[in-house]
């Protein structure tokens, strides 16, 4: 079969690789029907977080069981199932809790000696555990199988913002981030009730979808100009949420620039320097709290699934370009380079 | 009248100042009961927070209210009054919700240009929003008046900590500090019906008064080894709630080390190099959350005034010491040595 591999920084490769074999009578194959790029993906491109030559890469993707192991009882070859981005047990303490990213038999597609989602079939351990099944009739509506593909990561992280952000029904929301985790906090604030949802982004194609994903405001200014704006039209105070999904030391200064005291800031863009943007004398000195952290989104796909099925709630506006393996050395120069806003991978 | 000053670093003197009279139409001039010296005094004395030479110093105290101004419509001469550590105006927005620390007309005792409550009497501004009434026979119970004298910070600053590390029924709560607030906080997990409550400290004065407060576990170990021993006390998981009330680079790390995954730190120690020790990473792999900051201990002294009163609660033990205001500048002394937990001041 063939596979995406990252060779090197800036080296993205199909690869022929062996064909996936059940080792763990809890185990499937899975061949992959839709896989993505993760802004996170690009870390491991830039050569920010170290990878080995040959890596597999990819733990966004959705697919059909081909074969199961004798011991998953949950699913049978023929299959149509979305995997969320870290496999997890489903019977420990933390996966009985939804904190299935804290599941100690748990681990991330791509890491080493796993498969990557990249490709055109996965090993999956913990099937039961980690696997959620959807309609077989979503195999053939292209729409929405590319808005469920969003369950295996921006979705659910996105929501996990909001749910870290604090977000109730009439809250006043600031998302800090316009990439496809930034927007899904738009979507998953606005389910969640938000009265109003100010979106931070010099981007018109992706403000645009803010925009279309509930945003009521969107603020274009950076640095001072942008906290100004967003306290200009929140009464001087800022907004009760924030959702910070970027990660760096700029992102995480905006968004406590914009928090108003006594309110949260849900934070899901992986830490690249956000810490050091983290000033905690402002952070004591006007009660913010800081909640969240790496979502554990197979314990949100039982919640948000059947908003996608039925249409509520639609993330495909996230992809935006849509390769096969072949072009998909392209599609991360596409989102390195900002000119693709997620890349969609058909196998 | 007679008051404390902080002269320079190490230099605590009492001074003859001018009486204080009102100057506005809400003000009250109280005469002092009980006052007492906090641990983040300490900060001033030791010269680590700057102070004007001659500066007037103490946040904690209760008294008798000797003239009001015509707007005080809720207070007479005559009543006796608990004073939180910082003044708020009862009417904003922020005192509405209960978050009387973001008052915009707030102020801290002992700020520039404002009488310190360790001293014989203080001008309190917004006596109708920052006051709140006791009944007038504590005066001549001096246990009573004591334990009352803690809701003035520690206690509502310890209850502060528990809720913001979400400390619920059965709930298991580590307490990081062995300070007044550090007990308080046992106090408050116990109070908010914890069910298990593991105090870190080393002086047994210390944790003798946490077992008194409620903490089922001491662990006398530091560094590495106290991660070990709470881990060990918690199935090798860690505390799903942790208090922080230090505020140094090591208390937050110690924090960080015993939290659960999942769990939250409740953090009120004034920050001092803390946020050195906040690993973003480590938090955000684990799903961690930071929730507190400075008390709005005026909004929880309704709350817990009735526990105070009725028994059912008693802080007084963290006053292991008690002096005059002649006695005070040893009593500063004896807390940065930290032989005394917490003075007691009878002006």
């Amino acid at each position: 079969m063939r596979a995406i591999v990252i060779q090197a920084p800036h080296d993205i490769r199909v690869r022929e690789v062996p064909d996936p074999t059940i080792q763990q009578p809890t185990d499937v194959v899975l061949r992959v029907l839709r896989s993505c790029v993760c802004g996170s993906d690009l870390w491991a491109y830039r050569g920010e977080s170290a990878r080995r030559p040959g890596q597999r890469i990819g733990h966004e993707f959705l697919g059909i069981v081909e074969e199961a192991g004798h011991e998953v009882n949950g699913f049978a070859p023929g299959d149509l199932v979305v995997v969320p981005f870290r496999w997890s047990d489903g019977t420990c303490a933390y996966c009985a809790e939804g904190l299935t990213t804290s599941c100690p038999q748990g681990g991330f597609w791509g890491s080493v000696g796993s498969d990557g989602g990249q490709g055109e079939a996965v090993r999956v351990p913990f099937a039961d555990g980690t696997l959620v099944k959807l309609p077989s009739a979503a195999a053939t509506d292209d729409r929405l199988l590319t808005a469920l593909l969003a369950l295996s990561d921006v979705l659910g992280t996105g929501h996990h913002a909001a749910v870290g952000a604090g977000v109730r029904p009439g809250s006043t929301v600031a998302v800090v981030g316009d990439g496809a985790v930034g927007l899904c906090g738009v979507m998953a604030a606005k389910r969640l009730g938000a009265g109003r949802i100010i979106a931070l982004g010099r981007h018109s194609a992706r403000t645009d979808i803010a925009r279309t994903f509930g945003a009521t405001d969107v603020v274009a200014e950076r640095g001072d100009a942008a906290l100004a704006a967003v306290r200009e039209l929140t009464r001087g105070e800022g907004a009760h949420c924030v959702i910070e999904a970027v990660g760096t030391e700029q992102s995480m200064r905006t968004a406590i620039g914009v928090v108003r005291d006594g309110g949260a800031i849900g934070y899901v863009g992986v830490p690249h320097g956000s810490g050091t943007g983290l000033d905690l004398d402002a952070m004591f000195d006007r009660n913010i709290t800081l909640r969240g952290g790496v979502a554990p989104v197979r314990a949100y796909i039982p919640e948000l699934l059947p908003d996608v099925l039925d249409g509520t709630i639609d993330p495909s506006p996230v992809f935006d370009l849509t390769v096969g393996l072949d072009g998909v050395a392209d599609g991360y120069k596409a989102m390195d380079e900002r000119t693709a806003l997620k890349v969609l991978i058909k196998p």
